[in-house]
């Protein structure tokens, strides 16, 4: 074939996230001055393993997040009247460079931090977390990490000469030292390792994990309240793939494993994190060509609510 | 197009529900003689905001209702040997004007109530609450309402000239008086609002919320039996709208929102109100159009079954 | 429910068709300066009979659009580099009321031609036809359609009340004086009538009739060379209803008919009709609920597509 | 599981063929009296030798049947209004024996041609032509048969001891002489064989293959031209296999095969077959769980509803 | 049609389960020495009342099971580097002869126990289980079984001749002494029933019933402490129908009902038996036709992959 | 996550393409002797500039791939008696390089031609061809290419770098010399192009371009009639992206376009290709992910099976 597929690399159009205001990209970093968060949509799914396509997650997210009210009942806080936010569009990524898509990720994020804002994500896959954190922790030292997922991603992939995939970016944050000794709280994570070790390298980081049996044993409640005592009021950046949840809940995923959370189960989590000093988030592995009627998506863009709210109540505190 | 679809249109043909008898519908009222529950399709989505195509629920829940055998085994009950009941086929609604199709549900249910017999309908959009209500108000007096919803449908809609729609029954039934002080029991209510007004007028009402992450926390049975403690003898009417359900197991509506309850969950809150006096029963906002494989129509099919089950548990008393 | 879908009801947002310029729509017709063509949305569905769905086509034809380039191979013409086209948004339709949505269409169209530009409508049901072909019959007179369809769209539907469907759009335009004599060519008809008088009705009106076995039989050059030759140099608007299409080719439609045109036949009647004066078109009864991987929206896209080049190619002859 | 589905083996219920009439079918062949055609589902796909399912086909095609019109544009004709038409319900068939079932199907064909009425059956797969064509053979003498298909269903499976599968109705046929010498034309054969002498059977009958190369080459119009003067006024029965159809137009079906005719041609081909003696038909191969969003039923419908066009035709002439 | 699918009458090919080494069938039972566990597929769904389709079921999850990795982190062994794991294709069965077929399974379950290995089977409907059963009991005298299951399958289906289908196999079972008093645990059951007898038959049996209510009350590893401390440590074979799920969870499947397990609680179930002594395993009635994005054959791979585990976890104890 | 996905960068295992024999990689070239045609899947799809998913081909071809017989009827031919065939595997390609990825599929080409037999190709994006082309031009110089295409694929794309991707390998084979002058020939091309360039690219080369009107209008035959005597005797490589058919017939595909050829077209041009002197093909872009019922694999099957049967021709004259 030979079209290019030209909306995949512009840098804006689309219903913005949930109806807000959209910057003027042509400014460059000033055209975050102002805003307390800003949205972004990192459509790179270079890093994928297996079923590729998350590259189009953001466009589906913006679509179905038009259909979210700002008033979170449960917070009683008005999100997106509390907080400033916009949609600061896609990063654009030439597509056949990952060592490039990262770069330009930690450019973005970085540029959205001197301009005192909140970065929220949508990927992509799972690799786009690393450049993030980067430029994370460039700005705040190194960061704590509440992660869903069904896999550690933490794996020792060292095949194949390029080991900055979708199942590696938390072994090089911590490698990194993005990520403080003990800061690391996995959540979902379930299904079969490829040996014994993959769990022993977090765990020399003093890395937590909330399998999925433990929480069908305590509850989420329970589950969420220990990892908000373990934050206290430390900078802390949320990760979220949808593949935590089991595929009942978001089939719109590359990498499925059964047994994961329910929508619900994640929805609490997020909640009883209130008081988390959140510095950021990603919402990411959400693949439209797996999805069935916008299930993932809906989700996707609920989540992402949920991590504006938790923002949103900070600035009310 | 010019083809108008007849079956919409017709008042019968179509496998009965449940294989139930059918009615000679050209007796009027006298074809209900005898019935002690009368099962009714209302095809009306006119007053649905978002996706509409619940207008075709009734055929599709008939369809898959064909499965369902009569022996309850938890209320040890054979529901259709002990509850005389029949499917009166659709109520024929013109498809251009909603205050007519208001007119022509509160007639057709009270045609049913002077047969003394119980309606249990399948609509359709939450819209078609509203008339049902009124008619059964208009023989009983105010009825308590147990309401499945993740959506409190209180919203105070004066846009648009008409604010008839399916966001709005239960708002027009308590500001006319059609449920008692109190009376208004909402569960599975979830996700964002407008404002936090939306709470409050339900709240004047002495409306109990049972929210997702209450359920989460308590078990659906606690919340259950809080509900059928707070119901006791008087006459009460299910309104069960499935995006009560988390759209994992209700894809098929127009609506969804993630969080919500299981489909075990709905099953067990209908079984723990065993004692209620049923004095009615609508399933609504099941869209075929969304639906896979039948998920939604199937799980219609069962909550009206159950409901029924509370009926017949009650006649044999 | 409660929430409404603000997403259908504001005027604008959403990557602009083709990734063409928006406009400032709080300027009202001024907007429209300098335009010589204007792209619309109407997701207007309210006069669906059957399986309604096609008010969210705007939306999709809008995504799916961004994949097609500015070049036309066959008419030898850089389509948006000729013509000044806009995205002109959505016409804001409040959604319960048949007759102002009619009166909205109208206004917004009659905005269009005064700003001499050419309106190219994404429907919405067929209804929205008769509103557009009266805003365009009053500047230019009566003029002659192009109508693709399965259905003739001319019933005598004074069923319910209200007859002003998507089964009578041309009936209404007939009567009204709105297309000339002998000005109706109606493509791809097919299928069952209600009976013999349908047909008389058009025919009354010298409309001319090339059925699906026509074109099977003559090939769809002939009939398109046919079409051109009767047209003449009189101003022609196109009506283009997905369902003239098999259903293989356009799934994605509330009344498909089996029997129809391929997707390349119509490409081809379009590039056939070259030369002809065209004041406007629309593309109507997209029903995303009812697609498969965005065929039938990718094909509505290339409809309006094949639309605009024929006003571009007028413009540069 | 434990539960039978009781629909696949009742009588009666569900909306009707076209909206017609039902039977009392504790009258037994009686309940045919006055009938000019019979139309019966027979959901049996105990001779599916790959994807089963057709089973669900009568229902399906019913439901949608009730979209299609009385007037047939092309013959000219109100086929209902002409034809005594009557829905006779499904046959009944035990489950587990394709012996059982021939038998039972023989035994209601011969029913209804003992009313002297002609008989429409929707399948059920290909395996119940077998026992319908024993039954008109057993009436009328060995009758021709215009057979729509993507196979020659006459393969010499004597493999696994019982051959009288879908993938042989036709070598039994010609080998009990239901069909006379020459009779037999079969119209969208292609795709690969197991060998040479799977031609070379039907050629010692005289049978007539039009493959779908002919008809890319020839066109529809002239190929049917063909046939229908060979048929001459000589009885003849119509077996519709949906797989003769290209997968894109009737993706619902247990063993596609790509290259196909489209739907405009096969209606082409039955409405030029106009003033042949039809004295039965058959459509077959629809399963449901391989069709999208209707696609393959509604064109099931619609070749039932040529069918008795024919019949109609043949009746007002 | 003509062509007979021979990729459903082979015995070999496909991509191995889990990557396992395949034998060389050649050699008969000699194939299996050396293994501990062999790994079956039996294409038979001939015992199926409602949506066949399961006869795909092996095929699917070889496929997706190339996705899980050796090392089961809660029980801390490498699963196939513990257990000598073979795919030994799949059962060949002629598709016409449901006593054949059964003949068959026993016969090659008897190959595999006389290799000392144990056999691991994916059909299929639920009727293979019967002829599983029989040959593990003529080895191992009655087994305790472990059932999931949404239907009792005891219905007393002395209906239409045959009643050896899916919803009859332990009734069988109990009647033939396959199953010691008190031995068979049916876990997942609910729905309603023809009558109260259904229940009746299991009790004289001993059978434990755990409803789905029950676990819902209780919650699974309550249940599954139970079910393990009953079994103690004789024989037991596991046999795990999906639709014991809910639907929403396993899609895949010809008799779904709602209402059932979550996918983490069957994995908790499998996990909590832990210690038993596992003979044999069955994971039945995936329907690939009615799956979506193989949510049902993922997790039947995820099921099968637990019970090898057990098998592993004795073998290293 | 991170999980491997084995399955992709595994050498074997898999139902055979068409049952045939595999051979014993471990053999290196080795094992291809004796063959006459190689079967290969390339699972690579980092050339795709829009929707990726096409790694996933080889898989479900092979997997349809069962169902196809072996006498071809058109040609007279049984082609795996005339044709010694071998499933050779899939070229493993580690996933994130693509100059990596060339490097490797022409080795394994070449490997083949060494074993003086003909490389049929299943990708993976288009950008497979280049590297094939490039060994078979180093084995038989320049040969001739018969292209089908939506899309030109000689795309000027200096952009991002790396501009080997799917939307240029024919840019490519033209300037390195791998195509002789006017040995191009591209059937199906049709839609926008970016500018007037992109055609005098290929003309420049002698190019011959075969638009999708230009079938509709000379029918296929005569086109394929003109191709094949442009051929004449020379060695031609055949080169069949999916996406030349319309998308009703090839849904699963990454850069879809309206207005393409049938599959019987397709095939049929296929057929007429009869004496050409094939060197080689290939089948590429075959997306699963948007694939609907296995309609588009089925596709790509049966074309490799015509290509094949080419060859198989050729050999017995």
């Amino acid at each position: 074939m030979s079209q290019l597929h030209p909306a995949l690399y512009v840098r804006q159009g689309q219903i913005p996230f949930f109806r807000l205001p959209t910057v003027d990209v042509r400014q460059g970093p000033a055209a975050y001055q102002g805003a307390e968060a800003v949205l972004l949509g990192v459509p790179w799914d270079g890093g994928t393993t297996h079923q590729p396509g998350a590259r189009f997650a953001p466009w589906e997210v913006r679509r179905v997040s038009a259909m979210i009210q700002p008033y979170h009942p449960v917070h009683e806080v008005d999100v997106f009247g509390t907080l400033a936010c916009v949609d600061g569009g896609n990063v654009m990524i030439p597509p056949f460079s990952a060592a490039g898509a990262r770069e330009l990720i930690t450019q973005e994020i970085t540029a959205v931090l001197e301009a005192r804002a909140l970065p929220f994500v949508v990927g992509g896959d799972h690799s786009v977390t690393l450049p993030i954190l980067r430029a994370i922790a460039a700005v705040h030292g190194p960061v704590q990490v509440v992660q869903l997922d069904a896999h550690l991603d933490t794996s020792t992939g060292d095949l194949w000469g390029d080991d900055f995939h979708h199942g590696t970016p938390f072994r090089h944050a911590l490698n990194e030292g993005l990520i403080p000794q003990g800061g690391l709280h996995q959540v979902g994570i379930r299904g079969a390792f490829g040996d014994a070790e993959e769990r022993a390298f977090g765990a020399r980081f003093g890395t937590q994990v909330y399998g999925a049996e433990l929480i069908e044993d305590l509850g989420i409640r329970s589950v969420a309240t220990r990892i908000r005592a373990a934050l206290g009021d430390r900078p802390t950046y949320l990760s979220f793939d949808v593949d935590g949840l089991d595929p009942a809940f978001a089939p719109g995923t590359g990498t499925p494993v059964p047994g994961g959370l329910t929508a619900r189960e994640v929805l609490v989590l997020l909640q009883a994190l209130r008081g988390t000093q959140v510095v950021g988030m990603d919402v990411v592995e959400i693949c439209p060509s797996r999805d069935t009627h916008d299930l993932t998506a809906r989700l996707g863009a609920q989540l992402l609510f949920e991590g504006l709210a938790l923002a949103a109540v900070a600035r009310v505190r």
